[in-house]
């Protein structure tokens, strides 16, 4: 923390900003200036409450300087954090790039399998898909719950694709860390600290979505949350922020990721399909992820978006997402990087 | 939902919309203009997938006109909502303000019960206080709980002051249910569907805060949540959004107030106190709310500020705070408002 | 200037930081702290430029300490600025707050005189109305230019108002300060600093709105270029930032009238009719404008506002403004500031 | 247009509507919908003034359709614009990409020489560098203005480089069209509309910068600007805008890229060191700005960032500069675009 003074801050003033600090239990070291005197305040003790000082005679500003995080810090763990998945080959956060794709919602056995083919065929670890839908509407499909997550178990059985879902409460949570792979925490809950315990005590590693406002330090605490509780496989998520800008649904921050892979050693991915919501914006802002250094994406694609029952319009038609992973391969080679083929989808690659 | 033509489409492209339209169930009527055709799409199957148009040849653009609100519209209920708290006269949307004051948590029975006699005796009618904290870290405190809810619950016997608090979960959403009057759901958790739907079927009413990037349609749909389970006592209440604004925390953004009564039969006030993160802004930024038409306040007042354990930054002295509410009636009266003083609160100034 | 080590920084990285920051000719301070080392760095030689030092081993983050603005401060000059004007007893800044209204733009002689006559009789002090007009779109109308200038030049004569308008480039600041009694500099020119070191070079006080996406920093920054050419009479004006928001055109930020007043002793009025773009807000906005402590309000008003060419959209009607101006009399009473009726505009109103 | 009725509208004010929009001498086109009714409005006068229609009775919105820009819409011209530039193979918008580089602001002949050689040894094709600085403060350095221009004017003569700098005003902007090869228009400068108008009468192509807040559409309105007074060599940049986010100065929007060449057929080309504000995040967007589908870059470049009289932080040491056109050219090859090197480079390239 620091106290800058104003100019014209008496001594007394200084003074008596200094006994108030040592009276709060920290030690205060004044550094006078040419025009100003700013003031440090050192301790054990956790922060200050700026309040305290915010409003003492000769005080212009309180300026926090101290991180929040911990865990999720590179000061405390310098290597990146390579996620594993048992009896899988599958990393997110290692060399290769890990590719999550599916439909925004299960819609019925059908939709899936035929989704859950075209992906694993061109490629991509994860099916992606929602069993819990928040959505802006209470009048709008909310997905199809336990019956959804079966059938991503059973796609996980037929195409050897790993599966991420999304949990929005205690019992979705529950259910999702039983049959799924990953669980994925939403933008919307991104700073819902009871869901995002319960994660930090669950067994499957955790996606985390940042929100649609959050700021770089919020995206990682929400992060230390589930860490603090214990579950230490944590994906951050990059999918598009608010702005006033219209001409995509969200903005999407690519920045975020070398900022985050400065300060953290967790993965960290970009979603493009929330990140634009519009399809035509998927492809380049994908090629753009992969070549600003994310660790991997996860994309909508639909078997048939236009009868989707959410977010069609920013859902890849198969054929799209085939083209699209023909960029990332090339792109994440000039990286040094790669997107490997599981074993089960060479198959399916060979017999298509 | 209206489908905006290029100026070059041919009439081929104008008719194959109109037909993929109808396939979809709708009914499509083409509106050509001097420059361009708009085609209109009308039908009572909900609304159209925007996907399914927005990529065809000849379509440029693609707008979606209904609102999906119903039951907290104007359309469906014209005079305003009042609320009534059984055996107490206080009453929110009606012509009296409502005002609700204290600490940001509870922190001990003193610090509360302290509080709680001052806000009461400048004639507040609510007494906040969070048992449940959501805070940006998980190290930071997290509020007393139950036994939080249980000081407030004295001081309604005590003060004569009904009790707004936040849930976080379910958990703490049976809790507040029961102990409180009212129960606050937090900007964090404005898009939690879970959470809004338990509300929804919860005794007490509810306060819903905007979220930090919540468009007014955002914000009037998680009412709608509330509602759609049965619970129509919502208030909302406006407490700042996320800008690029930096000289206060958030931006409150005073026009949603004319803006939601418009649309909205509910009421809502306002939040100077998350609404700016700063002390010195607090009593213009109240004076401004009550001048713009909000309903009421919910103000933050702690007898230490210096030493809260949360937001002491932005709180009130007690010396403050019955300053504001002394500017606060004289605004009301110039918009013929009243802030009515509680007969318990009554007893209290004049023994003071 | 601060900079904040790494929690790892080694002592030989602290030390290197500091040799760096003495070779550039400032004095380093080192804090040593429970966690991490801070640096503050201290010298009068203007400010360090940061780049030289962020990517440095061992450096986590550097922090801007020191405010760039002199002019503008209130650390310069403690007293609040009060504007005055030649030959008439209008002041900005002082107890009295200033009315200015008037229409988007001067269409028109008949429109201008129509409109001057119901604002002059309502009580403004102030005629505004554009002659030179930016537009979004080069086919939109661009303003009557030094005509209307000419007839702003007849309503001053004819009903006592002083003329307020803007100035897009050289040529029509100069034109303006020869025909009017104030400069607007618009918001997209907030940072056109070649007309603003022109504008500080002109006899007539400026009005300077705050641009769409300005820092307070920013805002003061603007004023400052001014001031520095010499023109000491400034006056800052809130017009609405760009948000995520959507039902207002731009969203108003109050809270920066207490910012302003807290760091500068420039007067500061408000704009709620570009603030908000929606005729129904101007009012509930402009009494929360005067209720937050602004020294005045610019308001559109047009004789006929369904048939403006620009803006029609956000004019009042004339009556509607006489209703505002009553709201606004007594809000102001509150705070104890009045709305002086000029001279002429008694005639006006006995004879109306 | 399209005016949407709310659901309890009457006919009779639908009807009155209607009958307003056909006053103004427009067409109204009724469309009944299941709960409500809109109106579409049509006709070859321009566009409605919506202020006329939003506050009848029964109107709930007013939604404005048409978009405002003719030349540089892609409805106007469908193939992309190819900038050429004379005696010159560069080309900008076809199939080779542009590279801009070299200094935030030209400090002095050697300093200019030192940056030039080594972008021009990298393979850039046009030098980059402020003579008149649009800066915050008044204090700081403003830029050597017309000496600055001929140490450019040099800068190509000796290496072969074209020359691309910033106008501020009218004299800069005759000074830069006689002694550079392009007229840079810089984000503060985007609505200036009587510099944009001045530059559409310039003989030299422009390079307009997107301002920190401005939607698409604003953008391709102030392109229209220029083109709207005959200069049609027009070249779009994103350079960052303005959000909430601070882990960079502005948030990239590479987003924008790809919104921009569906409706425009003008090159667009972005800037990632204004665009990020630190130097350690340039060559990650650069990388990503290539892969999304941009013209082109335009960089920062320093021979002795630490001693930079302006943007030092995020300014690249050339051998940072040859790294990122390494891996820029390897991207651009993905996307079939290569980054061609210029004769006199060459010679450069195997002397050096």
């Amino acid at each position: 923390m620091l106290v800058v003074m104003s100019a014209q801050a008496t001594e007394e003033q200084v003074r008596a900003v200094c006994q108030k600090i040592e009276s709060l239990g920290y030690r205060a070291h004044s550094i006078p200036g040419a025009q100003r005197t700013a003031i440090g305040i050192t301790g054990n003790r956790g922060e200050v409450e700026p309040g305290a000082l915010d409003d003492m005679p000769g005080v212009q500003e309180v300026i926090r300087v101290s991180k929040p995080y911990k865990l999720v810090s590179r000061d405390l763990k310098q290597e990146n954090t390579v996620l594993k998945f048992a009896g899988s080959p599958v990393t997110i956060g290692g060399a290769d790039l890990v590719i999550m794709a599916g439909p925004c919602g299960i819609e019925s056995r059908e939709q899936a399998f035929a989704t859950a083919e075209r992906v694993a065929r061109a490629g991509a670890q994860f099916f992606r898909g929602g069993a819990y839908k928040p959505r802006t509407s209470p009048y709008s499909f909310q997905g199809m719950g336990e019956d959804g997550l079966k059938i991503m178990a059973e796609i996980r059985e037929r195409f050897g694709l790993l599966i991420v879902t999304e949990a929005v409460d205690y019992e979705s949570l529950d259910l999702v860390d039983q049959y799924a792979d990953m669980i994925q925490i939403g933008a919307r809950n991104m700073q819902n600290f009871s869901l995002l315990k319960r994660a930090g005590r669950a067994k499957k590693p955790v996606l985390l979505k940042r929100g649609m406002s959050a700021t770089l330090e919020e995206f990682l605490m929400a992060a230390e949350y589930v860490m603090s509780e214990g579950n230490y496989n944590v994906v951050l998520c990059e999918r598009g922020v608010r702005t006033f800008a219209d001409h995509t649904r969200n903005t999407l921050d690519l920045s975020v990721v070398p900022a985050v892979q400065r300060l953290s050693h967790l993965p960290i991915i970009v979603d493009p399909s929330h990140g634009t919501g519009k399809r035509n914006k998927v492809t380049p802002l994908s090629r753009a992820a992969v070549a600003v250094g994310a660790d991997g994406l996860i994309i909508e694609v639909h078997c048939d978006p236009d009868r989707a029952l959410s977010d069609g319009m920013q859902s890849l038609y198969p054929d799209q997402f085939d083209a699209l992973m023909e960029q990332v391969r090339q792109i994440a080679a000039v990286l040094g990087r790669t997107v490997p083929v599981a074993a089960k989808a060479e198959s399916l690659r060979t017999a298509g």
